[in-house]
């Protein structure tokens, strides 16, 4: 995340000193309803196809920690004020809204409302299944009256059928005959929780729904809504299967915000109430209410044709599909294992059926950054969804595709040529209010083409390449070249940009952003070339292809030759360095309580900027500049934002800094498992956990691939005895198994392929091959700023927990 | 102005072809009512004496442009929203709020009111004289219903009594007679106009003033209110004198919002009544109401025992004796005399009796910039107090030195050491919403010590040395030492602040910035040498004092050597040139039409920065060097800010570029009686008026005075053929008399001193001294952006008018 509202997220604080979840491989099972943590694990239960997602909320949806419902890119506008008006600074934002909430079902228990809150909880266990698709719920509770009952539910967000969400909600008597009255509801506008001034949380908006319609028929509700002000309509209906031992009252009402129906029965102890419970969502800028409402009612009637068992093994086998090729096991760190098919579960459930919507920072689990999607996605979530599940990356990128008039216009009203990327939004219309941070941060453009580059080095897609890829490539590349100009040694430069690091702003010639740049305009000349057809239909003349290659070759790459080390950017080096052993544990995250004016012109950085440059654009830099340069920034770095672990974890691991790469893999893989920055309350930090992937296949797998060239330079750290990935490659799904002393590389599927391991071409077919690894000396650590050092990964539980409190 | 909505006044637009004010040299004429141009007479005709300002709203309340009275420093919070919330951003600023107006004096004629807009106005002149210190105004009007009058009022702010003002108003019956009645009333909270969404406007806050109390009493009414917010509390009261030919009927009544004076009469052909108004006003913070109440009841009765005949005699006094020691003769340019006595007039009325209160950029003759004060006042308006009525700026001084303690607190928060004087502030607390044109600015704090400094210089007035001026000093270069740091090579570098121009920021060693610390730092080593006591007190050690120095002799100052000159800021040479040839004329202000983020990195300047570093710190630069840096930055200077001109035209002179002076001169003076920004409706631009005497005394007459050294260079445009100026310095009134071949300087009052003309020094006694002045052939112009040259002086006044439409 860069945003600075988006960064204000980094508090790295303690977990509790007791998980709330317990470590298994394949799931995430809380075994202990936690009132106190309950925000928290509503949006690790999160539920999600990437175009419906529901949050965790207990069934009965009271207490809830926040309640969410979102369909993506479903928004409202709001205002965005200033104190002081200025060009071009947007006066209108966008905000996700929480929709009507489906999951709602209310037990009363001989007219007690089950509420955990009240009455007795003999056993509440809830359980994510990473490979079923499914969170499951076990309740065993007495009522304060002493009516106990068992209660279990299992709930879906369908990935087979994108408008569907189901749940299976059972209730059992346990111990005396009970009356018992089920209440399924649909709720629009629900009341939420005032969240404070934390500009982190989203705006939250008040009713922000107004009815259209409601009509309940038979056993289905469905309600119409459109938004106040952005003017979106979307329609939400439910539908029944009840099953009963004993005759059962039905109702079915509809209101303008609320669709109900009651089933009322009395259970024998051992007897079970059964609801199958279908879910639709559909929503649209332009449809009108009747064809919104049919849509829903007809992906009811599918739901209803699978049945909630053939829901349940579409899951899986879609599941199966994707474990098959996107898999990491980890031996030796249990909760890294976890942690990194957590990460992939819930990559996968932002992106899977966005279909041309965008993937947001939090995906759709909860309302932080308002639901906005930043570079994030394009550079973190994207290379894992490229070599696991590369038809969401091109959904992705075809959505960014699509925004190209709205960047066109924004470049245009900014002076610049070709388009200008938002910085944060929904619908593709700039939302950021502080363009320091914001719009000035131009490398999106560049994170942009290098997804597009990458998704297409990776599948050799050309359709996408025609249609998508080369215009997104073309556009930017005319961004970069008005952008920058020559100066007077005919030096091509990049002035007045913001780079990664959110702590230095406005500045000349960032190393990461020229070097994004420059690959940027490379790529777009080069792509323009193969396909000439479509290059003349953008206007790309040869003399603009060439002035792009002329703009890459006399890139400024400044570099500090007293020092022996790359600037993050012009005269970064010469500025005051920060005053760690001033700074308190209680300052950090340093934006929250120091102003960007003391921040910008200090050598303090938020996150990976130059090592990110290391990671991504390695190639331009030799191993002992990597290592100086490593070393340099790793004292600077604080880590405020949850977007720098990884990049430090896959350099560290190349630099031969195996341990650290591990503590950093731990911070990144386990942002929301444990709560490290204590917002996990309003939404999944998706692109740190996809470092957990990125620093396993990048960082101890040393995965780098461009241009065809597939290579490898795996190497573990002490406390991980065995990794294997899987991963796609022009049509080849291979896997790679790394122990301490070798690595052995299979090919699951496709033609074969050529790999390197450690530098070493070889040609991998049907057999697998085993390469040793040489063991290298550790190089001395570097050293971090006091008290910003990750928490170690190999220490014993006590002290680890103790570490965690700052 | 250099705030970002400040620097918005900047347009450089058309006045109307016929110039609304006639051109003589002590008065500034309207000759017929323009309605359509009632807001900026309204400015231009404003009454001040720095604590009470009134606008020039025509005496019957309607028609108005914006009705507005003043005093100065009260003022009500309003909130500064921010889209992103950022530590350190005030989230409260002030704005000056438009107090009881006491200026009323409704007419009725036989019942129909005195409307302008309505009848017929066979005559209407108003007059500022600025030698009385009145306006006055004379309208013969014909009632709808036939009835004719002739009206004439005078008003005044008393400069000798300070709570006070005062109206004579007289009406006549012309052809028949007539029933009058005229309502003579206090109110407060009036309906103001909409401003629309224009930042430069004040924010306009509705029904500000809260009633305590009101009571009629005799002939005198009083009117308490306080504040909602900022919690201050005002009195207003007036008092009048009604002579009457014939019986009258008088009625006295007071409601929360208004006094009312009404007396009924008739009036024959000839016959006169003659009402003189008196109006006292006072405020506090911490006084009770009636402790109020007295004071104004107090100051009322003062001025009935002054009288009419005795306030105007006192105010031709005050300004006789003002006059004596500041008026500045212009031969050949009588649009440029009217304009700088004008100047004058209006920068002793902004800050005569401020007692102790700030100088705000409008003085208190509108509410534009919220009423706040900016740097302004310290670099442009005191340099003219300084050598004309210093005792203005020791108060001014005084009130910055009240404020030390609301600056340290904001140099703590902000992590800086000494104090972090506000960008802009009414009470002291900084009120800028937008960052870096805002507290980045730093540079204020140097041009407040310089101010000091050149007080200091100017008056030898050590009791305000030992009291006020060395503490600024001090804490002052104790933010320089601490904002600043030694690089490796230990040079003391400025990084990430903002100098003067506006359209570059958040840089690295703004030579102005760096220069004005460098001041900054050795005044206060020296000035604290000079007063041990005191400097301890202070806590200054020898060791502090001592690395001041150090900081200021490695001072970083950049210069290009590629191009011979000096970049305004680390790498600004490098930049892009702005593309002046592609923007169109009503691109002007960019800083309306472009993003800051495009002007922060291209070389285009709004205001004069290297260039007042020319001016200000012209002793760091060899001839040649000012020569070289004039015309670069000439060609890069818009003048998007009133700020800029006066400075241009100094070192245009200085550079030997008369004729280019000249116009700059004509754009600084002329800025609100030409309204060439079309902004004056917001009240007048002081500082670009102060700049009228600057390009005249520091320009043509190329004074400059530092540590008891008064040098002039004298050499005078074609189009001005005598100019003659007077100024105090150090116990000696001078007066200098510059023609085309020689200087004379004389000793109006004094012991005597050493003066340099054109680099020779000479002492001065009683008798007069002529010098000739060396005739040099002229430069080869320097260029400025194209259509941002500025108005030639010695055009015909038909091309003018044309060339002022752009």
């Amino acid at each position: 995340m860069t945003e600075s509202d988006h960064r204000a997220s980094d508090h790295r604080v303690s977990s509790a000193p007791q998980p709330q979840f317990l470590v298994e491989p394949w799931c995430v099972r809380e075994p202990e309803l936690r009132l106190d943590r309950l925000a928290q694990s509503e949006s690790v239960f999160a539920l999600s196809n990437g175009h419906l997602g529901l949050r965790g909320n207990l069934d009965e949806g009271e207490p809830h920690g926040l309640p969410g419902t979102y369909l993506n890119s479903f928004y409202e506008r709001r205002p965005l004020p200033q104190a002081e008006v200025a060009y071009g600074v947007p006066e209108t934002g966008q905000t996700v809204i929480n929709v009507t909430n489906g999951k709602v079902i209310r037990l009363l228990v001989d007219d007690e409302p089950l509420d955990v809150r009240y009455g007795r909880v003999h056993f509440h266990e809830r359980l994510l299944d990473m490979r079923a698709g499914t969170l499951s719920r076990d309740v065993e509770w007495t009522s304060p009256a002493g009516r106990r009952v068992k209660v279990t539910s299992t709930r879906m967000v369908s990935l087979s059928q994108r408008a569907v969400a189901a749940i299976c909600y059972e209730v059992e008597a346990v111990d005396d005959p009970v009356r018992i009255v089920l209440q399924s509801e649909l709720v629009a506008n629900e009341a939420l929780p005032d969240l404070g001034k934390d500009p982190r949380a989203s705006a939250m908006l008040e009713q922000p729904l107004i009815s259209e319609e409601h009509m309940s028929n038979g056993h289905r509700v469905v309600l119409v809504h459109r938004t106040r002000e952005s003017g979106l309509r979307m329609a939400a209906g439910m539908s029944h299967e009840v099953t009963c031992p004993d005759a059962a009252d039905h109702a079915l009402e509809s209101l303008p915000d609320i669709g109900r129906l009651t089933v009322a029965t009395r259970l024998k102890p051992g007897e079970r109430l059964r609801i199958i419970k279908y879910m639709a969502y559909g929503w649209s800028s332009q449809r009108s209410r009747s064809a919104l409402n049919d849509q829903v009612v007809g992906a009811l009637a599918a739901a209803r044709q699978t049945g909630w068992e053939g829901l349940l093994k579409e899951q899986r086998e879609f599941l199966d599909e994707f474990w098959e090729g996107a898999d990491v096991e980890v031996d030796g760190d249990a909760e890294v294992q976890q942690a990194v098919r957590f990460a992939l579960f819930h990559i996968l459930q932002s992106g899977a059926r966005a279909e041309r919507r965008m993937i947001p920072a939090k995906g759709l689990t909860g309302p932080g950054y308002d639901g906005h999607s930043f570079w994030d996605t394009e550079t973190f979530v994207m290379p894992v969804l490229t070599y696991t599940y590369p038809h969401a990356v091109a959904d992705a990128l075809s959505w960014r595709h699509m925004t190209l008039p709205l960047a066109r216009e924004r470049a245009g009203q900014l002076g610049l040529s070709g388009v200008a990327f938002p910085w944060r939004t929904i619908r593709g219309q700039e939302c950021s209010g502080y363009w320091p941070a914001g719009t000035a941060a131009f490398h999106i453009n560049a994170d942009i083409a290098d997804a597009v580059v990458r998704y297409l080095d990776a599948t050799q897609d050309e359709r996408f390449e025609r249609e998508v890829g080369l215009e997104i490539l073309v556009e930017t590349a005319r961004l970069w070249r008005g952008l920058g100009h020559h100066d007077v040694e005919g030096v091509f430069r990049i002035d007045g940009v913001t780079g990664p690091d959110e702590y230095t702003a406005i500045v000349d010639n960032n190393v990461y952003t020229n070097l994004m740049a420059r690959r940027n305009l490379c790529e777009a000349a080069d792509t323009a070339m193969r396909h000439p057809d479509v290059a003349d239909r953008l206007g790309v003349t040869t003399e603009e292809a060439a002035s792009w290659r002329d703009a890459a070759d006399r890139m400024r790459i400044p570099y500090d030759e007293r020092l022996g080390v790359h600037p993050q950017c012009d005269g970064f080096t010469d500025h005051a360095r920060w005053d760690f052993a001033a700074t308190k544990p209680d300052q950090y995250p340093l934006l929250l309580n120091v102003p960007y004016f003391d921040l910008y012109r200090k050598q303090v950085v938020k996150q990976a900027d130059l090592v990110l440059a290391l990671h991504l654009c390695g190639e331009n830099f030799t191993p002992e500049q990597k290592a100086r340069d490593f070393a340099y920034y790793e004292a600077l770095t604080v880590r405020d934002s949850s977007l720098s672990a990884q990049t430090q974890a896959v350099v560290a691991a190349e630099c031969g800094h195996l341990e650290l790469a591990h503590d950093y893999l731990g911070e990144t893989a386990l942002m929301d498992l444990h709560d490290l920055n204590r917002n996990t309350r309003d939404g999944l930090h998706i692109a740190s956990l996809a470092g957990a992937w990125t620093a396993l296949v990048a960082g101890f797998g040393g995965m780098r691939a461009t241009r065809g060239d597939l290579r490898f330079a795996p190497r573990l750290p002490g406390g991980i005895s065995r990794l294997a990935f899987r991963m796609r490659y022009r049509g080849n799904l291979i896997k790679v198994t790394v122990t301490g002393e070798t690595a052995t590389y299979e090919l699951l599927d496709g033609p074969g392929l050529v790999l390197a391991h450690h530098g070493t071409e070889f040609h991998l077919e049907k057999d697998p091959v085993e390469r040793d690894i040489a063991q290298e000396p550790a190089p001395a650590p570097p050293c971090q700023p006091t008290g910003r050092e990750p928490i170690p990964r190999r220490m014993d539980p006590h002290d680890r927990s103790r570490r965690r409190v700052r």
